[in-house]
């Protein structure tokens, strides 16, 4: 296996990790929050602009985290600053 | 075994993985949402439209990570860079 | 071992695994929501309507991470683009 | 150890693997929907039409999770594209 | 080690693994159901019929993943396509 | 290692593990069942014979998942196809 | 390592792991039946012999999935039929 | 290594995780019934003689789990039949 | 494997766990904050200026774990020592 | 590595696993025993004869598995039989 | 693989995974504290300041744990000891 | 690697492990039984004597297992049999 | 690798180890103590200055065995008795 | 690898997971004890005085746990007896 071989290798299983399970987290914390803002809707409709407007500001905080993750994986698969270098290595030589 | 295996083996087993672990936090906040979303509508009927437009919201922010999750199991068996880049270097030889 | 078995071995690997793990989720999101269904059916049985139509949008929408994970062991088993390739291969040589 | 010697191993160990790993998300929902089912017409029998059609529509929802698993492995046991392919080639040869 | 042996290692070790693992699941599903109808049958001794039906009919469609299970393992242990193939083509030889 | 003493040693441990593991499930399952009659009866000892009959019949659903287990633990033991196949085949050598 | 000494190691270690890891469940399981009868009784003294006869039955159905783990152990020790026979194969050579 | 040191090595590791494993599951069991019986000693102390009884009877019920895995570990320390064949082999020898 | 490609390699795999583990914590916590704060102004909206305000404090706290874990994965993808360290011997040499 | 480096390594190592992991359960168990006996003694101080007694014989049973462990751990360390058969054949040879 | 790039290769590894898995705690133990914070202002508005000011001194200890693990990972990768002691070595060979 | 080293290692890492892991159980269930403590002499501040007096009873049996683990270590470290025994072994050699 | 590698490539990933994994309980432990201090405040406002004082104090117990995984990380990695005395004896070689 | 190395190795390994492993439990139990000091005192200010004594009783209690983790980790960095066994031969030799 030479070099370029096995970087793309970790890079195409870590760019799968990386999403797959950083998605674990915000999938049950958006899951949580939401699941609040219902029964608080229900609770006391009247907040109801209030509860939505908190709710997604929450989400939106909760989801970039997750958006960190898939942030990486993109520059694993797509901007991959060591491929590049081997990449550009290879062509050079 | 040869690069192209090699890069193919990795790609197939990191796009089941990523996609199978990846739904298990989805599904599960997901279900909680809608969940809550049903005993807040047996609690308060009057607030079912804020509740179902609150809801379906939050479910659409909860898939995206799932969609993540698949979007990078379809680029990676199917717009796989690495994979394209040796399959060019495989045919310019 | 040749390239072909061993797409082959990890494709049928990952496409159960894939089924296998990625159903846990959603059998119990779907398993959560149904449960707090009946219990509002039994709480307020005047929203049946109401709670009825909403769990089957929510149901449909957590099986649908349960359908990432089958078509993506589908399209391992039945439409492998990587076997495809070494079919291709072995057939032109 | 031949290609299809281990194709065949492969093929089983997954078929098992997917149906026994597959089979505890399901068990374990459906077991949450029948048993809020059972606590729901205790407490309102007069609704038990509506209880009993929704618990068994949500099962047979449920239940399909654990049915792709078992299809999984029936195809991977019985109908294996790849196990085919080789069966072919041997023949063939 | 010949292929047969190792046919032979890979569906004992899998039949016994799928049935040991694949019970976890619908043991506690079914130990839930059960506990939730009895003590439903003491809140509500006159629903007793209604109740002990669904009880059936939930414990028969949970058992049911456990069949799935044991009917793997017999199909590997008795009926295994690939052991047939294997003893055809000792047979033949 | 030859061939049989392969096949006894997947057989005693998977025996071993597969009645181990299996009996988890339902000795948790059942020590539910029992835990919830108890305090059922204890809640409303006028319904005794309805809630021990419906216990029974739990335990006896359950207990079957535990004897599955025990089942293929004594076919692995005592009536292993592929042990006999490999016994005949040494006998006839 | 001769067949024999693979063999005794398989089974000592086999009959270990199976009484040790299977005894967890039943005295989980036990634990919590005997506890809720010490709680049914202290709130209702009167019906005693009741919840006694139901304990009992009860902990001897969860005692018996601890006696299936005994008595493979048991068998695998003393009485097991793959030892047997290489005792017989060994003595007849 | 011969023989004789592996025969010792996995009794001595053997009986060792038995009896350490084993014990988890009746000491949390035993703990748990135990805190019951105090509880309802608390809140019904009219009752001692009743809820001391069967806090006896459980306990001893749950304490042969761990009584048989004690007994496996001496039994394979003290008692063992593998290594006692080995001996009489090798003083016979 | 040569040094450059070993360091890329771990760069690579090291900031895609550490972000992709990383994100687990922050996102819960995140949730579980979000999910109070809709509960706190459901139940006394009177005060939704102190909470919003200590909410959103108490999210850039929790968000600054997360930020380290990507400040981590950023410094090893675009700035790290060791790396720039073999490019420039590599470079001198 | 010669069998009595060999015997005394294993030792070493189970004499420690058995009462580290050991301790894990009976410190639970008892941790809850005294916790329950402490709030049980606020809420009906009066009968703290009783209680304490009952505590202290509970305490005594679930100890006897933590014994168990160290009685364990003791004999493999200072009246290990394999290890002092290893001595004995190595002062007789 | 020579001296120097093992201690890189572990230390960037260990960066990573230090500041990784050691932000899980600290990002679990704030939202908690966030998170009460937020129902205790909804519960007595009034103490508003002392609790602001208890959360803020308790958010501050708490990071401290999570800055614990970030100075670490900068310490392993920019003053590093072991690193300049191998940079130091090279240099002066 | 000789012997004396081997035993040297073992005895290190086993004294490590068990006291390490072996404090985990004691720490929480004296958190408890302390935890417990004191909501009894909030509840009930007249009790004060009675419940410290079984506190320290209670808290002194759970820390006996901790210190069970403890002098599994120290007699590995300080006072190892099967290290005397290589030491004296060497020096008569 | 010579002595000194192995013993700075330890050193770096014991430190991170120790620290990293250490800091999970204080954190933890810490969240739930500062917690509770203030839904206290919020219950009782008028003893603050008790509450204040006690959880500083307690905070900082606990912050201590954060504080024992810091420091053994900082022994580790600036003053390691084993690294200087590998140190001394290759300067004095 | 001489031993000198092995030795240090396994010292400086275990040193550090010992107290890393070793502080989980006691921050956690410790946490919880501070926990519910806060809220009794905050349920019974009266009683302040002998919550508090009996909060630090207890918190040293648990605290020893955590010292003997830390106390082992020092005895094998600064006072390890096969350590200096070793130096002690390597001088004499």
């Amino acid at each position: 296996m030479d070099s370029m071989t096995i970087i793309a290798i970790v890079s195409i299983f870590t760019a799968g990790i990386t999403t797959g399970f950083g998605c674990l987290g915000p999938a049950l914390g958006e899951g949580r929050a939401v699941s609040t803002a219902l029964s608080s809707l229900a609770q006391q409709p009247d907040a109801a602009p209030t509860i939505t407007r908190t709710l997604f500001v929450g989400l939106a905080m909760v989801e970039s985290t997750a958006i960190y993750c898939f942030v990486v994986s993109m520059i694993l698969i797509f901007a991959n600053p060591f491929w590049n270098h081997f990449i550009a290595q290879a062509a050079g030589k």
